[in-house]
């Protein structure tokens, strides 16, 4: 089984990877497509008059700060234009997609987060209505059913908390949440950056393999902001199970057909 | 097997709807949800700058113009805030709901409109680029899989046309095609009015059983606005194999217990 992970940046173009996605599934090879919709989010809650808000944790990670109203457009834009966008584009190709939200059927479940210490002007605040959370289950019945059947599932957050209510999360980590609760062969996360750089942001920097035990160390002395995110994720899921994870670029041709013919960073134990 | 149409209309109090349903599927009782989101949709395409446009065909019908744009923020609205709503509300309750569009999977597929003749100021004129149609045919594969494994299917439009465009489909002739489909014994139709009135709106007169034979007549005689087309649809429906079909009102206490006891306007074979 194949996982990839489209992001929601600006750059990411989705047709190349739906193209991809239809060549894999016409020639038999299973996959579940998660993807993001951060970009697009911003741009809807700006226009809808709630702007979003990130905060800076007492420990260092940004992340977006999500109220009821900023879930309910997270979910307009992610669950709603983007999914049935792909799903359509897919279906379009011929594949058999089928959207779902970690919501739906419970498959993307975790925590929701207590009390977020954050920082804001100098000061640490404690905000307490924040609907963020972190997965740690995945429906893996759910998903074999649809396979199963010839579905190809295309997926993105939020999750749900135990309690039902709907969490936002991280799409890179549910991604690998996802691989390693199927103990997927490969897990492909595309962004728009070609993988890790030596020195970013000079693209030919880019390094081509991260053997298991340097990731912590590749992550300190190379990540720049989100790739640190996405190195500590990688290497989560392969000591989860999944046979390799690879950071790759979603801005070339054929992003997937790259990824998986060695492009990018390949993170493998 | 139960079939409950929730409207989308600004009146409709979806958490009643939710608490009816949570209280069959605890008592064993299989059921399907399919929902609108039309008074919202209205609201964000009004908030976004792409205010709501309605047509009226030659032949007298009034429908959403639904250009490429309108069909995105539709999308945002039903399958994404409505859909994931309800998906929330019903998990919380205990209920494993799960969320899909037409699109999914092919869930609800038809044919696209071809031009649309509409009258505007008195004259007549084609519209072209319209991405609606009319449901023909349901994946009640996809639909069995997912009941037979526990799960409450939770649907909304739009559908998708052979091609794979997305499609803006009326809900009462979806959740009819639905109900027709499965050959479910009853099909619910909630909106805000207690189901036909003799002498609208004297909420008095309401018409308690219309025999399938007679719907014609009382379509004619007495059904006002969009009542005329649920009458035709569930008449439709009847025809089809559906046991019965119940007009009843979305604005009490228990909408679809009361519509199972009796309430609101029955039509049946």
């Amino acid at each position: 089984m194949l996982i990839v992970k489209a992001g929601g940046a600006a750059g990411v173009d989705l047709d190349t990877v739906c193209a991809d996605l239809a060549d894999l599934a016409e020639a038999g090879e299973p996959w579940i497509l998660v993807h993001g919709g951060s970009h697009e989010t911003n741009v809807v809650a700006k226009k809808l008059g709630h702007p979003p808000k990130f905060v800076t944790s007492v420990s260092g990670y940004t992340s977006r700060y999500t109220d009821r109203t900023t879930l309910e457009i997270f979910e307009m834009v992610y669950c709603g234009k983007t999914n049935k966008g792909i799903v359509e584009r897919l279906q379009k190709r011929g594949v058999q997609a089928l959207g779902l939200s970690g919501i739906d059927g419970r498959l993307l479940e975790g925590k929701r987060k207590g009390a977020l210490r954050v920082r804001e002007g100098g000061k640490t605040k404690i905000i307490r209505d924040d609907l963020s959370g972190k997965i740690d289950r995945v429906n893996t019945d759910l998903l074999n059913l649809l396979t199963g059947a010839g579905y190809y599932p295309v997926i993105c957050p939020p999750g749900i908390a135990e309690d039902g209510t709907a969490i936002n999360t991280d799409g890179d980590r549910a991604a690998a949440r996802i691989a390693a609760a199927l103990g997927a062969a490969t897990l492909v996360i595309l962004s728009d950056v070609p993988g890790l750089l030596a020195k970013f942001p000079d693209e030919s920097s880019l390094i081509p393999r991260i053997a298991l035990a340097d990731v912590d160390d590749a992550a300190e002395r190379y990540a720049e902001g989100r790739m640190k995110i996405k190195l500590l994720g990688a290497a989560e899921a392969v000591r989860d199970g999944v046979g390799k994870v690879v950071l790759a670029d979603s801005r070339i041709e054929n992003p997937v057909r790259a990824a998986l013919d060695g492009g990018g960073t390949t993170i493998e134990a």
